[in-house]
């Protein structure tokens, strides 16, 4: 069960070039390409026919033939051509087409009802923009549900101890922080501020805060800095984005990028600390839902148990809108 | 649900030597093997003690001893020694008995009810054995479904894009060419006519014909040739066999063999373009059921589509047919 | 469906050292630990904030420190820190804990209710420490279920077959043998006597025997010894334990230690012999119920049916009597 009608990201806009891309999106095989004007689209991976990917296929111009029997599907995912048996095409065959928006060097995708897509509620990462120092575009695949990834991120306490010598480094105080979750429309913030204290990268005692700010599905924008002790906070500190899209019930997609500095010092905890964790997070999950599992839930817990509650929420009223709609 | 009362090919008769062969067919383990006289049988493979596979035992004579306890088996599946306890056989001890025959090189089984095997009903592919120059027997694992992999055979317009660089130079003007697909009893043919075209093997413009005959559960014969333009066809060109039996339900065997001409054309393109094709679609299917998925049927699709359904008529008329033999 | 109320054994005391020792008994995740007083303790492996396996965290004293969020477990599975947040320990936060004893070199696990965990009832196999010359402990992975592996025990007939070359060397006319099965409360024994035979390793004819006692779970002791012909038999021979403890519905651990002679001659064919062949038999069942498999039962059988009918009795039972627990 996921949440349809939102914006996901497919993909970093720089891993569509000119070839065929698939990608396995909400259990969905999808095809990302580039039509000859630059456009990025997506539409369905499978060919209707026999079931063929797509992306085993080949351009031809703006379309897409599928490498079996040869049909041809047009942008907009209808099939256009059937080299076959004086080129009849049978009508109503088509695979999906989905609505997709290149922003800020990501694509977005809205995999639920094409006619409320609405570009204006694309996630607003604009201040990666901003900055020319950011970041190589950061992607990994995660063995485990977008959710524990999620929560992941929405508690950052954990990394105090997954990442003692990495990235715990860089906020050594946040076990003492104290915690603040709100909640403004359907975003949640987690802000952790960290008063009058020491970092090895300041001269004096500091006043350091670590925000984290998602929204629906997966969205997280990470917000850090410090100001000496008692002065007041600038409006931004360094920022991040760190996104997650489902892939399976059991993996997902995790895009990341820091804007206003160089450093690329995620990947390699998040590889080597983050991922192995959460995939034996969900091994021992055995297949259960998280629920049922009865999770103890802590004070640093609060960020990540509101966005679980606040996306089940937006799901049931999807579900049940959809339901509505389908009534006699 | 496959059909039961007809008959699989096992095996080539080449394949079963000295040894204990043991083949999955229709999800069953099957163990395949010559008596002192050089007759081939087929027991189930299934110790029915402790369920050792009786592959890993021995030869004693024309029975077979498993390997783990020692029970003896004659070559009609029952237990006919016990070398333990005084050589006790407990009644009604047996692994099932297959009818098998062999026939043109091929190892023929019949795994439904053995009283209505009639060996005439054995698919007639004795052209292989009227030539000198037949190709190696060819068999390959297939990682999809055996409906799947005869699609691929009763739909050759394929040849044209997934081998556009190897059989489809054999057959240019193969996508121009007019389909007829016709049902004589339980077989169902799809002969493709391509008329006054040049083909890089004959000097002027030529009539060239591929027919495509299959009869249940999937035994199929290729006819390929080609006369000048206008002239009578004979009776055959060249013929090939293209047989292809269930393993399980996401996989299968498939056995195949050219007469007429030795040139081993086959095996390549399969194992390198459609063998990966086939597995791909099956997986694109996500274990769903062929006709659920509402497959796109074209045209050129005719021969394979009449093949579908001929072969889901048999087995529900299979089916009905056990259902009134067990009425009270 | 597995017996709780009883012991199993969970690991060889050497296995448990100074580390964070995990295995999967019964399908669940249990970590194993030494106090600093050296007592061997058990407890869940999950955490109940997100899972996460505790075996990936460090010891803290005697307690154990979650690797991901940093909570803390006391030996008795409660949890007694949180370094978040101001140290908050949400109430009746903890993993199980079991009942643990270490006895004759391995930690016996009590996975049912800890009320009635009597320690008395752990199996005697305390032979092992009154000899000096025992083997070194063995461990085995096997890839069947601990039932399919308490047969292959309890029905040594095998030993002609399996193991031609290697132990069944050491008992030429067991298959002559005298099998006499008997239960004496809850444990069953299979007897077997081979009356003046030869042997390579006697002068002249002796008896023989070989007796494999079980108790449930799966603990069987074997006794194996010889005498001159017709004097009387010692109250014991050569002993050995062969323990098998499920992992999951289709895995098992092995744990093996001879007694009163030093060859290692077990794990070999161990290992090579009968471990695959229980992994094979375990495929061949293809996810089925033994009996819903008809096995064929024979007259060396008897010791392994009587076992399993035994264990099936217990089980049916222990939830008879959870269920009339839970009557309101």
């Amino acid at each position: 069960m996921y949440l349809r009608n939102c914006w996901y990201v497919a993909a970093w806009a720089a891993e569509v070039g000119d070839g065929l891309f698939h990608r396995r999106l909400l259990g969905t095989s999808v095809l990302l390409y580039r039509l000859q004007s630059g456009e990025a689209v997506a539409i369905g991976n499978r060919c209707p026919h026999r079931f063929a990917p797509l992306h085993l296929g080949s351009r031809v111009g703006d379309a897409v033939q599928c490498g079996y029997h040869g049909l041809i599907f047009g942008s907009d995912g209808r099939c256009i051509g059937n080299p076959q048996s004086g080129g009849q095409v049978p009508p109503n065959t088509a695979v999906a087409r989905y609505v997709l928006k290149e922003r800020h060097e990501l694509l977005w995708i809205w995999l639920g009802d094409p006619a409320i897509a609405d570009p204006a509620m694309i996630p607003n990462v604009g201040f990666l923009s901003d900055t020319a120092a950011t970041t190589t575009p950061g992607y990994l695949h995660v063995r485990a549900d977008y959710q524990l990834a999620t929560d992941n991120l929405m508690d950052l306490s954990h990394a105090v101890f997954l990442h003692a010598e990495t990235l715990g480094r860089l906020t050594p105080a946040l076990a003492q922080g104290e915690l603040k979750v709100t909640r403004e429309n359907d975003r949640v913030r987690a802000a952790i501020t960290m008063r009058d204290i020491h970092l090895p990268i300041a001269a004096g005692p500091v006043d350091q805060w670590l925000d984290m700010t998602w929204q629906a599905p997966g969205v997280i924008v990470l917000d850090i800095g410090h100001v000496a002790t008692g002065l007041v906070r600038p409006d931004h500190g360094r920022r991040a984005i760190h996104i997650v899209t489902p892939e399976t019930a059991l993996t997902s997609h995790y895009f990341f990028r820091n804007a206003g500095d160089g450093r690329a010092f995620v990947r390699d905890p998040f590889s080597e600390e983050d991922e192995p964790m959460l995939a034996q997070c969900q091994a021992m999950m055995d297949g259960e839902d998280f629920w049922a599992l009865r999770p103890a839930i802590l004070p640093s817990d609060a960020g990540a148990i509101r966005v679980r509650r606040q996306l089940d929420k937006m799901i049931r009223d999807e579900q049940a809108s959809d339901s509505e709609l389908t009534l006699p």
